[in-house]
């Protein structure tokens, strides 16, 4: 009898996953303008979905993925069982996006490196990667990409839009860019544009790899190497900005890998030790182009742009209805960011809902499973499931 | 009769400035015993004075320097009068550390790069610069060197050591090291130690030098490169964690240089042309192996290491007084380090004075003139002042 709670708990847990998915390709053969004005004659998104779209496709959640994210945000691979969703705490049948309700599509972004077309993709017009000459993208741009993926799979509407950071930023712009096609954005760890602190470590990002002997111009692949130094170095950066100072404090602290100073410059504190895995890691993976273009999509993201940089005016012609949720010790979008989101949209009288989420992580909260978080996002898409769940 | 404030000002300022001054050279020839172990047989520091050492020896200050400083302190060189010491501003006659009433000693530290002996020196042994080969070095190695400075100048008893960030750290240490030989420290954006955020940035700046192949394992003066790239990036992150989130807002804010988008990877934002110039300039001049040994030392500082992490005990052996000064905006090293420094001071019964200056301009603020910083230094100096000007 004792082992009954346990036996609840694996059930649960084998239930809580949509368990195998696997990954679709859809291909668009109509030339996509860019905003910078170059044009890609065709392209390829990859992409997944989980649950069940429903008769009148009126239960569709987008998720938009950041910086290094993708398509593959819940369940497994049959042929890879532990490569599992890097969303999987937050989609799944009972979690908070429920994919017993909704039809949940996930792509991976034009541009990336992941399965979409992006800059190690093969050009068919050369027959050699893409390299420097993938255009340089937008929000706007994939937004655009991101519609005709939805055309293609029949939703003429999202239930909701649903990113964390610069997933949320692409979320917002679904309501700017196409107000009629979405019901509900979810934007989490946001904001409506960078600062100048987040575009300076943009930059040194940037210059790390642009100044990688390896990146050969962005060409790299042509000569069998990759800009991994630099690549590294972006990465390693990145951390220390997803992470709060305090929650750096309590993991690694002065902690010193071999419990004193060895007086060189091998690793010596343990934060060195997981910085630098955590770089070596992302490098041996991470294409270096889709780096320096997922970067400039940060920076370039700024709906207030074509207002006088009014964002009252910008958000003007956004109908969808919003749930902003910021973490009290994110830095890098901190919740004075999200609530310049909340403002403008009040200012036009949306409906907007917003929770500052109490949480140690940092900017990475928007990725871990926290009981008020969760909580939140529950009570939310429950509503929104209820306008089309009898 | 209306340029007679003018002529009173022009009066003032000439007044105010210490005048031409000109660094000297001490040389030791009694072997330095690092706490690495590494033994330094004889070595150079340069330095400068200003003021006048009174009968008994009382007057004198110390100034300790930051990653990047020197000895030049104050004043400007006869054949170079363009050249104006670092902290003129806060140095010279009716100034906060007044030349009429102290007399103010300077150096560069060892392992510098501005003329004391460094990595870049000439190892008399070798006939070639140090290199690699020049030891890791800590605070505590410094104030050992700085020490022997104060003998050969028969300054047995500092009034003040004063310092801002790592130049606050020699002055803690001054109290520590040396009890009986300061009777007042003055730390200014300062910290008891590093975090694993701060030694994370450092890392990250390290790894971009370590990584750069002009590094050359720290021996590329022999092949006639400087690791421009990796001091580039070093110095770049530098700066965005000098700079306060809100005075880059107010300084460079989304403006664009050509005002609008290029979609390239060439300087776009105004904050990108300020900090790559910054980087540039930097790397232009300054060494690659002592901005890795600062770093180092600034890691490594912990007064509470050899005491299980204790402050209290770290600090129980000090038996000077201390003003401790933050600003508001620091988030390098933010008020609430310098409270760190603050109590285990008070739990030791020392005299202490703390200000937590509002200001906008974040690590950086130690370096301006800001008039409740410097009203709050001129106060306490001229107390020290009083203790032996009759």
């Amino acid at each position: 009898m004792q082992f009954s709670g346990l036996y609840k708990v694996l059930i649960l847990t084998a239930s809580n996953s949509i368990g195998i998915v696997s990954a679709k390709r859809a291909k668009f053969d109509t030339p996509l303008v860019f905003r910078s004005g170059a044009v890609l004659p065709r392209y390829e998104l990859v992409y997944e979905t989980c649950g069940t779209l429903n008769a009148d496709k009126s239960n569709a959640i987008l998720i938009c993925h950041a910086l290094s994210g993708h398509h593959h945000v819940a369940g497994y691979y049959a042929d890879d069982p532990k490569n599992i969703g890097w969303w999987d705490n937050m989609i799944g049948p009972g979690k908070p996006v429920d994919t017993d309700k909704f039809f949940v599509v996930s792509l991976n972004n034009l541009g990336g490196c992941h399965g979409s077309t992006g800059p190690s993709s093969i050009n068919p017009e050369t027959g050699q990667p893409y390299g420097s000459g993938f255009p340089v993208i937008t929000v706007d741009d994939w937004l655009a990409s991101q519609a005709r993926l939805a055309d293609l799979l029949g939703i003429r509407q999202f239930a909701a839009v649903i990113g964390g950071s610069l997933g949320g930023m692409q979320a917002l712009q679904w309501s700017l860019s196409f107000p009629g096609r979405v019901r509900h954005v979810l934007a989490i760890a946001s904001a409506p544009h960078l600062t100048a602190q987040n575009i300076a470590f943009n930059d040194v990002a940037r210059s790390a790899i642009l100044g990688d002997p390896d990146f050969h111009g962005g060409d790299f692949y042509r000569h069998n190497v990759v800009p991994a130094r630099g690549l590294r170095l972006a990465r390693m950066l990145g951390h220390i900005t997803y992470l709060s100072d305090d929650v750096m404090a309590d993991k690694f602290g002065r902690e010193l890998r071999s419990g004193k100073f060895s007086y060189g410059y091998d690793i010596e504190f343990e934060i060195e030790s997981y910085l630098r895995y955590q770089g070596d890691k992302f490098a041996s993976y991470f294409d270096a182009n889709t780096y320096l273009l997922m970067t400039k999509a940060l920076d370039y993201f700024d709906p207030a742009h074509d207002f006088g940089g009014d964002l009252n005016r910008a958000f003007a012609r956004a109908k969808a209805d919003f749930l902003v949720i910021s973490f009290t010790t994110d830095w890098r979008f901190s919740p004075e960011r999200s609530r310049e989101i909340v403002r403008p949209l009040l200012h036009n009288r949306r409906n907007v809902s917003y929770a500052e989420i109490t949480s140690t992580h940092g900017h990475d909260s928007f990725l871990m499973e926290h009981p008020h978080y969760f909580d939140v996002m529950r009570a939310y898409l429950d509503n929104v499931a209820s306008e089309f769940v009898k």
